[in-house]
């Protein structure tokens, strides 16, 4: 028999929460038979979207408050104790459930993941791992981390992202034997500030990764790596660059496509399903969502704009962080290399 | 009568050096009537090149040794004294030239500015300055620096590098009253890690400056400030990421357009006149070269594979910078706010 789980839903989180958070957890439960729900959040309101569908696997706990997107996320956490996310997060503590989901406040969730679930024993700093496409190559998407929870970092933390990103590629990414980079304003070792040159020696160092160098931000969506490293600051302008230029190139494309003559928007109605397809390859929020990475459980934020499809394919996306032991992996490798961890 | 000026040129740098540059040379000859062109390179080539075209408002000196691409550029700088550049560079230093520009070597091009031509009394560092286009508004394109000449900074470089980025907008892009932001990962003063929050208040305090506070990096190409001010680390990330992108995107395009079956094909066949317009708004080498800004001449560097027609914009650029008075107009600025220069 399948090993079972429970996952803590934070049902209120998001811009359509708790609607869509709960018809995805609906999805989930028929997709995945070895997954419980515990969800938090208003239990009338829940009940009234489950209806007359039945609540098998799925268990409410009422709370009464909520966290909204633009609250200050520490204080936020440690002020609303009967808000869905930070009882979720209690409960996945407390050993009640195996993990946490949210689609709400980011800052908030991963405030819950460092003080509520914990760190793990020897992680100086958990940090915001996503999971980015390959442009050039549509079956290597690649993980990246820091994404932004630490702005300022020392090396010995990039040299830990790097352990727990060859993990999670390993496990949930299916990846042999990871290549790792580190982000770098220059190929050669000595490029960088000083603690980008001290992690680069640590990397390369590492007798259990297989780090093979520095890579620049301009190469990140050619697929040429399947763990980059960054520090939450440049890894962060990094990323929103990417995801800034996609969307205004879109936004761009639409309207010389549909501003310019009509030979253009004939060529244009027949390329659509093309640029369409396309436009799904470089969506990165279909690859599922943001982990809080170094906790000691499964910590996993879809973005806000979430609907019940995307809701399920990141339970889908937690089901695998369980079942590989993506944490226990973490934990015992820290146990197996103390002296990488002091 | 129009004031006249002289522009060394490193005739010998860049992919198609010094054919393209030469040629470069006698369209701008053409264009601007102000402008003297002393040529630092092997005399030979320069005069086969020229053929039997007249001399007019051309000087050529001959040089020895060429700077490459690949070179460690401050050891170059160092040790190739004979090379095009260098003796570009020290003509600029004794006044023979008024400026200096290459398609050479970027970093070679970055120590000569600091080290021969000499960084402009008051400025801590000298930073690489370019201008990137908006999607959104075609008309608002916009001053970035530090795009990576220097990894590691203080807030007052970047109060510094907002000062030269105002004039720059000023001078050049014609902007009356240039909104300045400070690339950062979050919008709220608070946000970054602490030279950025320093930067933010120094920014904010500025009698003279136009602060409209942080940008991220998403929103860049959206046209929303006329110079953003960053570290050059993380400039350089968000910078080469917008690159990155934009080239990804459109080998990706081209891809998902020919592999496609027939009705796609002749789509792209159609909206090939308006893509070609789409990309050449967001081809930023188009607006000219990249500037060493803060040392006491104008030093532009445009991309290495510049043909003739790029060589000749880069001297239009270079006309405008001299003409505007950019450098003095810096000068100026630093002795009448001495506190701000400590």
């Amino acid at each position: 028999m399948e090993k079972e789980y429970t996952i803590a839903i934070d049902a209120m989180g998001g811009d359509y929460a708790p609607k869509e958070i709960v018809e995805g957890v609906l999805l989930a439960r028929e997709r995945y038979e070895n997954i419980n729900f515990n969800l938090y959040g208003n239990k009338g309101q829940i009940l009234a979207i489950i209806g007359d569908r039945d609540q098998n696997r799925i268990k409410i706990i009422n709370t009464t408050e909520i966290i909204e997107m633009g609250e200050e996320p520490v204080k936020a956490v440690r002020s609303k104790k009967d808000s869905s996310l930070v009882a979720a997060a209690d409960a996945v503590k407390n050993g009640e459930a195996d993990a946490l989901f949210s689609a709400g406040n980011t800052g908030a969730l991963l405030a819950s993941g460092i003080f509520i679930v914990g760190r793990i024993k020897g992680i100086q700093r958990p940090a915001l791992l996503t999971v980015l496409p390959s442009v050039a190559d549509e079956k290597r998407s690649w993980v990246f981390m820091d994404a932004g929870a630490n702005a300022e970092v020392k090396p010995s933390y990039l040299y830990q992202f790097a352990v727990i990103g060859n993990f999670y590629a390993k496990n949930v990414l299916k990846r042999k034997d990871p290549e790792i980079k580190l982000l770098n304003n220059g190929e050669e070792e000595d490029k960088g500030d000083r603690i980008h040159i001290e992690a680069h020696q640590l990397l390369k160092n590492s007798k259990h990764l297989n780090f093979t160098g520095n890579i620049e931000s301009r190469y990140l969506l050619e697929g040429n790596a399947d763990v980059v490293v960054a520090d939450g600051f440049s890894g962060n302008a990094a990323l929103k660059a990417i995801e800034g230029t996609a969307l205004s190139m879109f936004s761009g494309l639409r309207k010389v496509l549909t501003d310019s003559g009509l030979t253009t928007k004939i060529g244009a109605a027949l390329v659509k399903p093309a640029l369409k397809k396309f436009a799904a390859v470089l969506d990165y929020n279909q690859a599922g969502g943001a982990v809080i990475a170094g906790v000691k459980a499964p910590v996993v934020k879809t973005h806000g704009s979430a609907k019940a499809p995307a809701v399920a394919n990141t339970i889908g996306q937690i089901k695998t962080i369980l079942e590989k032991d993506f944490v226990g992996n973490i934990t015992n490798y820290i146990q197996q290399n103390p002296d990488e961890f002091k």
